[in-house]
């Protein structure tokens, strides 16, 4: 008998992680008679005078929104992380902590309350891309913060809590653990192979075709071969760039053109506004050059089967491995031809 | 300035699994426009003829369940795992899979549809540690199993398809991704102190009290340290137990009291069925003694400040690390009061 990944349960290696994930094709077949979730609304006004991320609207701690035109950055009146958090550590035997500071910054992508990145310009979705590249370079550049994740919680069923165009800036001192893993790994790799990882694993992909979603002159989308999310994807520059600080301009307006084409792919395919977290990981910015790193985008969006029913991440995936039915060469088949 | 870990953004280290969690404490003041949650249907009936987990009803496959009185186990109608899965591996560069065989099943609690573990006798969980143990010995018994993966989803909001009491065993040749880090930290920790890491974890945290849940003679419910869920627990045994297959007669009937303590606890504390995944680590099936390995409970529950608004782990949790909110001192103040 041999291998037949369409058809036998098998686990895939995340070389970007460490981790694997367990596919099960054949699990498609499953009645689903679980929880449906709501669709999202729509016929949303262009502004609306409740949301405090519309233009000229008061925000939770008083402050007036100005009269933006485009993208508008602010420090999260409910930040996660307290910029003067002392450094010191706790440590007791198996009870280990430090302080963690930084800054949680919100981006609005528009002034516009009714539209999405799939429904935005490609000349909007570039300012959107000036202020990823814009707040890396000054969050970066201090000497408190090491990494500066940049990602956005799209729908209701991701915890999003206004429907206003939005994402989050994070910055903080340590590197979060799925950063701490993807530099560990590029590293080594870097080390044993002397290319960097997500290059050669571009390289392979472009070869094969059967992942690829779609393409442009600087960036390329596909379903990774150890994908977790039914419909998970990356964004993969052409050339070696390590974060939003080396963008050339032809990139920005590459990576703006590729957030359009993903973000309609995905509002096609079960015809609804589609939910997701997405973010950027790129090089940490602690002042070192990491050769290491290429940046790159992950999609993870929830949905299985339909606008109603997801996928859950639980017991089996909480406790042992992320399970997938799915394969991710379906899933690139089906976001290629919508 | 100094941490106070109830009042400044910190982060806190999982001797487990060798990762971190991002804490903010003072971000529960935070208002909550988000999604609400609907709260489980009530009133259900005893039996349900449409139910096929009930007695004496049929199956996806067909099959009719027996009369059963207590428990019943039978194989997964639409397992995750096959079986015949061939071990063969694939591997091309960065692509790198191998087919993983295994087995999946399904345990019912209890005939009564309408019951939870929160609600059983516990002489009648004894019958489902029972059956735990059972099954730990028969899959772990066999040459292709490398570990037993006992668990539950409960609710409807942690993908959980029916509310008939019942939980899973997926059973695999291959150790998941959080079984190896749970292995490796733990004998790392064996060669580097003498004693396994558990143990000396519980008694610190005896010694400290304040993540204590509650008692009995033979396991400690507590909120570790590290806790990434708002109300996130563990049951530990007080002994060196490395799996279900070296319990005492004594410690069936303990651990059945800790699990209806905890899960009334979680019951009264939004006054709704409280949903969850929880589940067992427990040494490897693969032959070797394992004298670093205690086995636990992990209780991972969603729900964050009321029976409708749940703790959603997105954008930074997804491509950063964990976050929370609550600390697992106060959480554990509020289970231990309730
Ligand atoms: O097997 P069930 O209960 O239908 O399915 C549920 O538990 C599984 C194991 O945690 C998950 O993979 C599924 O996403 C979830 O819906
Ligand atoms: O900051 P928001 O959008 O209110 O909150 C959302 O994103 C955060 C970062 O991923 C999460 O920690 C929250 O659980 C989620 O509800």
């Amino acid at each position: 008998m041999t291998l037949d990944l369409s058809e036998t349960s098998h686990r895939r290696f995340n070389p970007l992680t460490g981790e694997w994930v367990l596919i099960s094709p054949h699990r498609m077949k499953r009645p689903w008679q679980g929880k449906r979730e709501s669709t999202p609304a729509t016929g949303l006004p262009a502004h609306d005078p409740d949301c405090y991320l519309c233009a000229g609207n008061l925000r939770a701690n008083g402050a007036k929104n100005p009269d933006y035109r485009h993208t508008f950055v602010f420090d999260n009146d409910f930040a996660a992380l307290s910029a003067d958090a002392p450094g010191e550590r706790v440590e007791d035997g198996l009870i280990r902590a430090e302080g963690e500071s930084g800054v949680c910054r919100v981006l609005c992508f528009s002034p516009r309350h009714d539209l999405t990145l799939a429904m935005m310009e490609i000349s909007d979705i570039e300012r959107v891309v000036d202020a990823w590249v814009e707040e890396t370079i000054n969050l970066g550049g201090r000497p408190d913060i090491g990494a500066v994740q940049i990602f956005e919680n799209r729908g209701e069923i991701m915890g999003c809590s206004n429907p206003h165009p939005h994402g989050q800036i994070w910055a903080t001192k340590n590197l979060p653990n799925e950063m701490e893993k993807e530099t560990h790994r590029q590293a080594q790799y870097l080390l044993d192979h002397g290319r960097p990882l997500l290059l050669d694993y571009l390289a392979q992909e472009l070869r094969l075709g059967e992942r690829i979603v779609s393409e442009n002159a600087h960036f390329v989308t596909l379903a990774p071969f150890w994908a977790i999310w039914p419909f998970e994807t990356m964004i993969l520059p052409r050339r070696r760039i390590g974060g939003f600080d080396e963008f050339s301009p032809e990139e920005k307006t590459a990576l703006a053109a590729a957030l359009s084409d993903l973000t309609r792919r995905y509002d096609r395919l079960f015809d609804v506004s589609f939910p997701y977290s997405m973010g950027f990981h790129q090089k940490p910015t602690d002042g070192a050059v990491h050769a290491e790193w290429q940046m790159h985008a992950h999609f993870y969006p929830p949905l299985l089967r339909s606008a109603t029913v997801k996928k859950f991440m639980v017991g089996f995936e909480m406790l042992g491995s992320p399970q997938r039915d799915l394969t991710p060469e379906q899933a690139a088949a089906r976001l290629r031809e919508v």
